[in-house]
């Protein structure tokens, strides 16, 4: 019943692991790259690819986390192999919700198309483009550090949260003022505030794993400090 | 190195490992109920005290989360073990995020309290308050649920959140007639959708807690059926 193999059979099982969550990690940046390019051409074409590699994340998603509980109840990892076991494990989630953020983005678009894009929301459409640009540039920057356990990228990611944060921001004021401005144009509206916060949210799934990258490379478990803790930490 | 106690001792752990879920979920309870009444009441006071238990429910996910993979770890569980173990887990994910959520309604009243609750948006408070009920039942059911292991339960919370979606859909409407009619409430009324926002996933996420109850128990149905007919099953 217990495994006899060497640990160089089993460093073998975790590169695969790594290899398989960086290609879940390429699934949920292009499911991302399509929204955007979905929501900002108008394409409703685009949009309905997005959903259909949904089911696929979804089903990486479950195959990957249950292959992760299964090595470790059939060996018994060292305390630095589980600690990267436990990484990919909360990598896979986010990941997967980087997935859902992604269909409501192609959902909403759908919604827009069917009620035609109101004219006075051009802008803000541009900045959600330009917001999502970020979002997905912070994903690419967290999967690379994670592919070369770079702890100095892993931080950049980290702090580039915040201008996305801002982006955000601005991005609500402008819907407001044009909501103010056309009673119409609140509906559509709407619509665009929750791609907006969907966005967002992908910043922070992107921090999500840049966290456990530092994780995996220093042990240390970063998810509730501050950022100048992190970076005490880490430097 | 190989754990020998026996399986006695190794359910003891099971039973402390779900009575730690079960407290923490009586955290995430409380914390989305004391933040259901800040914003029904604008008590500027409880909304604090909402993100303060944040830090208590975020502490006891990042425990239990490593608890439950060292147990993996330090034994071989029997698959069904495995099975409550993994279930466990992504309850504790739920717990942590609803708590997320709480925070958002707590952090949105402090925003609606600093810029004056616009009087047209009471009728919606209420509705929210209506709404955060449900979403609030759902959570309670399904940790009784699983305290219970009572798949009928489970069954009953999966089935409500039909109902939840439709309190969610009805606010929405209703704040965007109000924005409508007044550009003031604009820029609460965007709060408080996020708040309805916030009580949708909860419900979403006691929905996830009721499939992992159900997922549980089949697991225990199948105890001494051979793995490839419990992955049959279960799958």
């Amino acid at each position: 019943m217990y495994d006899t193999l060497p640990q160089a059979h089993f460093d073998a099982e975790l590169d695969a692991v790594s290899a398989r969550l960086l290609a879940m990690g390429g699934l949920a940046e292009s499911q991302l790259s399509q929204a955007l390019y979905a929501i900002t051409r108008a394409s409703g074409e685009t949009a309905s690819q997005v959903l259909q590699l949904e089911r696929r994340l979804n089903a990486a998603e479950v195959e990957l986390e249950r292959e992760l509980w299964a090595m470790v109840a059939r060996r018994q990892p060292t305390a630095r192999d589980l600690r990267l076991l436990i990484a990919v494990s909360k990598m896979v989630r986010d990941l997967e919700r980087i997935g859902d953020e992604a269909t409501r983005v192609a959902q909403a678009t759908h919604r827009l198309l069917a009620h035609g894009l109101a004219g006075p929301l051009r802008d803000p459409i541009a900045g959600i483009g330009a917001t999502g640009a970020l979002a997905l540039r912070q994903l690419r920057q967290a999967l690379d550090a994670f592919a070369r356990l770079d702890v100095a990228l892993a931080l950049a990611v980290l702090r580039s949260d915040e201008t996305l944060d801002a982006g955000f921001e601005q991005l609500m004021r402008s819907l407001v003022a044009r909501m103010g401005d056309d009673p119409r144009s609140i509906s559509p509206g709407i619509d665009l505030m929750f791609v907006a916060k969907a966005l967002e949210r992908v910043g922070d799934h992107a921090k999500n794993l840049a966290e456990q990258v530092i994780y995996c490379v220093k042990g240390a478990d970063v998810r509730h400090t501050p950022m100048d803790g992190v970076e005490a930490l880490v430097n």
